[in-house]
């Protein structure tokens, strides 16, 4: 496989493969936090973060969703289609968490009514500021008022599957991020989906996820250990961290 | 008229009348800004936004709006609709401005392709911050998806009309905020409309309202009363400040 590195993010390399509509995504050990003012690495990171992800995407295709997963290369590297990125982070929300208690005057914890979403602009220097559909389909025009449609109920439904996903495995999931990418004028989940970007806490309310790196908490990478235990079992762990 | 003294905002005093369904609102001299933290009594400036709030709401009222306007008492006292207030304010842009540049990669002065509608949640200790329809119409339940929606359109021909009615003036109007409340199941403008709460341009660039506060550009009652020769003309002016 010939490879190139296309671009570098800060827990992710994506390189061409010898088919032109497909990458390969590398994920690293690297974790950061606060627009990477905050930055480590911890041994096996790039392992659990792949592997998680690529169970969950597979947990999406199998309800329909098309996503870019194509396959998973253990230890750290996942096939994807090669999409054309939307620059928005889209959030979905169960549990009050994060930086919605800045916005709404409820407290940490509180159960929503029914899952929420929210679009942030990827903007390194504008630090990811939440968005509205003006901004989105009339100012900005990153994409129109059907495709944000689209994007805001399936995260939705996907706050619902993932929901009782974790619920089966006696894990609350608070919130994640997903991110869209375009593929023959469709809409399809691209990005990543693990402890970098769901909030997921245990049923005795301990923290599984990168906040435990946010805050200080530490044993980040024993919460990330905890949560592949809880999703896909032993299978790999001696082999790394044994 | 028997008044009692319902509530006091930073500006505006707001007193019952001798009718259950209307209230008095009294402007105040004062001028604040950045939450409060800065604040001085500029002479006059009560009479200048009643006047200014009760020309353009007259306008709104003939362009067919349901506004909580009835009456004008000079020097500085509106008779209003008593409206059970949304706890929203409603911001109409037609020129990237303010808090616009913090969420939107795009350099102050640049005119949008149509009005946007944006929606910050009045709470002083969050800071008004934006929020979207989800968290107002599904965790707060402020307001429902069909009133929300009239609010974004009337908002939007708000701006159209009064961007039309300053360009008759020689004035751009950048952007303004709106409050709404309820009476009768019906929503109606409420609140205030003049250099407090929209920003305008004169042709030659120069800021005729508030931001010459916030910005310490000073000659700020200068930037009201040219504002209000425009709208209104001289009448009443060498009475205030003669």
């Amino acid at each position: 496989m010939i490879m190139k590195l296309l671009t570098e993010g800060k827990t992710k390399k994506v390189f061409s493969t010898s088919k032109d509509d497909e990458v390969l995504l590398f994920f690293k050990d690297d974790i950061t936090a606060f627009d990477g003012v905050k930055h480590d690495v911890l041994k096996g990171k790039g392992f659990l973060n792949a592997s998680i992800s690529a169970a969950l995407f597979q947990v999406l295709e199998s309800n329909g969703f098309k996503t870019h997963f194509v396959d998973f290369i253990p230890p750290n590297i996942i096939i994807a289609k090669k999409l054309q990125m939307i620059p928005l982070e889209v959030v979905g929300r169960n549990i009050v968490a994060g930086s919605l208690t800045k916005r709404i005057p409820l407290e940490p914890g509180i159960k929503l009514n029914s899952p929420i979403c929210e679009f942030f602009l990827k903007d390194d220097n504008l630090h990811d500021p939440l968005i509205n559909d003006e901004h989105i389909c009339n100012v900005l025009q990153i994409v129109n008022h059907e495709e944000i449609e689209y994007m805001r109920q399936t995260v939705k439904k996907i706050c619902k599957i993932l929901d009782k996903y974790f619920n089966d495995r006696k894990i609350t999931l608070v919130d994640f991020k997903i991110e869209y990418g375009r593929l023959d004028d469709q809409i399809y989940v691209g990005d990543e989906l693990n402890g970098d970007s769901m909030r997921l806490w245990d049923a005795d309310g301990k923290i599984l996820d990168k906040d435990r790196y946010r805050k200080d908490l530490g044993d980040v990478i024993e919460g990330y250990i905890e949560m592949y235990r809880r999703i896909i079992g032993e299978e790999g762990l001696d082999e790394i961290f044994g």
